[in-house]
């Protein structure tokens, strides 16, 4: 690319999302044809000034870096199988959502195509590309990351994660693993308050600070993960922590304990294996299955010190 | 109580937190009388001015306000049942853990002896009690909080939840609920990370900014549930949320999948009831069991607007 701070740029997929990243880079001055495989999306698109393509050869050949922004792996396949030959030499960026594997695959397809890869994983909705609250997890080759940092930059906070293309996916859904599970956790809150009639909103407004404030805890819980030693002081313990009560006044309100019972269940698990003496964050040993404990420390330190966290 | 302000109390249970409370009221000035089983735990507070009782008997006819702050529901009655009879006419205020059930089931079996009973959800850690950071939550009789109000502030920020004495905890458990959940959601993203070699001190790094923030989402999803129209505009639909290429990848990492598995559950459970299009704060009637579905909407809105959350 000659001048890649207004470089032509292809965009494949015009939903919510890619019709958000080819607008930006518009308004940015660049160059953009689009595709989408119902043609009608590209109408606003076109009237803003891209090029709209009627096929996706046509679309990829008509700049050195195509954008693919699909709904998922299967899609990118089923899009680019069929003109991935005519694409050596280019560049492809792909910001579908995928599994971390499925991104080591298309990055293994395009390279056998000669068409460099980098994957893309974007920790943002579509009113946010543009801003800096926008952040956007990038993984593959250092050289194309450096080399599309100029139209990068335009979308979002960009974050390089390293050679693996796999790990842009496998942190963005690490970080989605974590919101998801959060807000299964806030509704069944919702749910156990919502028996006794209390509104969810009144419980949002109770629970929102709580809970933010408590992300603190991490932090903690990482250090304990890191160090690898569950019985240092200053953890509250899985014995601390059992949550029986909890999924046994679920039950009792009426309100199904799924999600606080899949913590039970990694709580439990160690504690069976006699570790409830150690702390809280020893349920990642339960999480963990490629490899066997990493620590047997049932040294009879009782754990008794506890983070401060709440029962 | 004359005085209430400088009232005799007496506490029951001096482990981490019981010992605090107590410790708090003599600083303040009260009279204070303290047993616990193993009597040795008493000592540190003798020494700043406790009386320590030999006997439970002895310390529960001490005063007319009696804080029982011991391990469970069944440790209060084991405590409590041989001198209960001679209680009457005192106040008996439990900030032990208890499920809503087992509150209420005290009230009862305190009224039934004549005793005024008042229960109490403590939210907060030990080193919190005495700042207003401290939350105690309390549900009962409105009288006798009103009563306890110069000793329960000296504590906490009091909250008073309501005359079924199941409240305090309901909503103590319904908030520990969404924090341990939420914890096991950050260990989970941090396995999944650590599977790529990342440390959890640098994905609590990430992920405490982003889960802090998400926590804005919590007010949305409430205001879904309180209208109880899956299908307003703005929501990110069940399809769009399903989560089972999290739940793939973290298998192929070698991850247990166990907390974002749960939340997977209920959100199948919705798309095959036909609600796929339906908004994600749907999960809410996967896990209300008491009743049968609030609405029937399968009105073929496409529910395609999101709410301003990520994938
Ligand atoms: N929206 C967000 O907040 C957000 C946030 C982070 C990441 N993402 C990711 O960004 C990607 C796009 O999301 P979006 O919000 O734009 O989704 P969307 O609004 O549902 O759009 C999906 C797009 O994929 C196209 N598509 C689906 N199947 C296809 C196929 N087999 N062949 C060709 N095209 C196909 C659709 O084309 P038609 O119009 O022809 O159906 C449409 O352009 C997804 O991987 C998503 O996970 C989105
Ligand atoms: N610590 C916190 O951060 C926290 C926060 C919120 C709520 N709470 C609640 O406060 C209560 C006390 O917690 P804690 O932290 O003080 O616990 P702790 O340090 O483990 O102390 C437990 C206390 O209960 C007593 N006990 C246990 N079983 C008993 C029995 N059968 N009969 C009589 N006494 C018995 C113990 O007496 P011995 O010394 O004889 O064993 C000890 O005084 C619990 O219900 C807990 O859930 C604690």
């Amino acid at each position: 690319m000659t001048d890649p701070g207004s470089t032509g740029v292809t965009v494949l997929g015009l939903g919510a999302m890619g019709s958000t990243l080819a607008a930006t880079l518009l308004d940015a001055g660049h160059d953009v044809t689009v595709w989408n495989r119902s043609p009608e999306r590209a109408a606003g698109l076109s009237a803003r000034g891209a090029e709209a393509a009627a096929a996706v050869g046509t679309a990829v050949a008509a700049h050195p870096l195509t954008v693919a922004c699909l709904l998922d792996h299967a899609s990118v396949h089923e899009t680019l199988d069929p003109v991935i030959a005519g694409m050596r030499g280019s560049t492809l960026l792909n910001v579908t959502t995928t599994t971390p594997n499925e991104a080591r695959e298309l990055d293994t397809w395009a390279a056998g195509h000669g068409v460099r890869y980098l994957d893309g994983a974007i920790m943002a909705t579509p009113s946010m590309i543009g801003t800096p609250e926008a952040s956007i997890l990038y993984s593959g080759s250092a050289e194309v990351f450096a080399d599309l940092r100029p139209v990068l930059d335009r979308w979002a906070t960009s974050t390089y994660d390293g050679e693996d293309s796999g790990l842009a996916s496998l942190f963005d859904l690490a970080m989605l693993s974590g919101m998801y599970t959060m807000f299964a956790g806030f509704l069944h809150g919702a749910a156990m308050a919502g028996s006794a009639g209390m509104t969810a909103t009144e419980f949002a407004a109770r629970a929102t600070p709580f809970l933010s404030a408590m992300t603190f805890a991490f932090a903690h819980d990482a250090a304990v993960v890191d160090g690898g030693d569950y019985t240092v002081a200053g953890q509250q313990s899985l014995d601390f922590s059992d949550l029986s009560h909890i999924v046994r006044a679920s039950e009792e309100q009426g309100v199904a304990p799924v999600p606080v019972a899949a913590v039970q269940e990694l709580i439990s698990k160690q504690i069976a294996q006699g570790y409830g003496a150690e702390g809280f964050a020893r349920i990642y040993e339960s999480l963990r299955t490629d490899r066997t404990d990493r620590t047997d420390r049932t040294d009879g330190t009782d754990g008794t010190d506890r983070v401060e966290t709440l029962r």
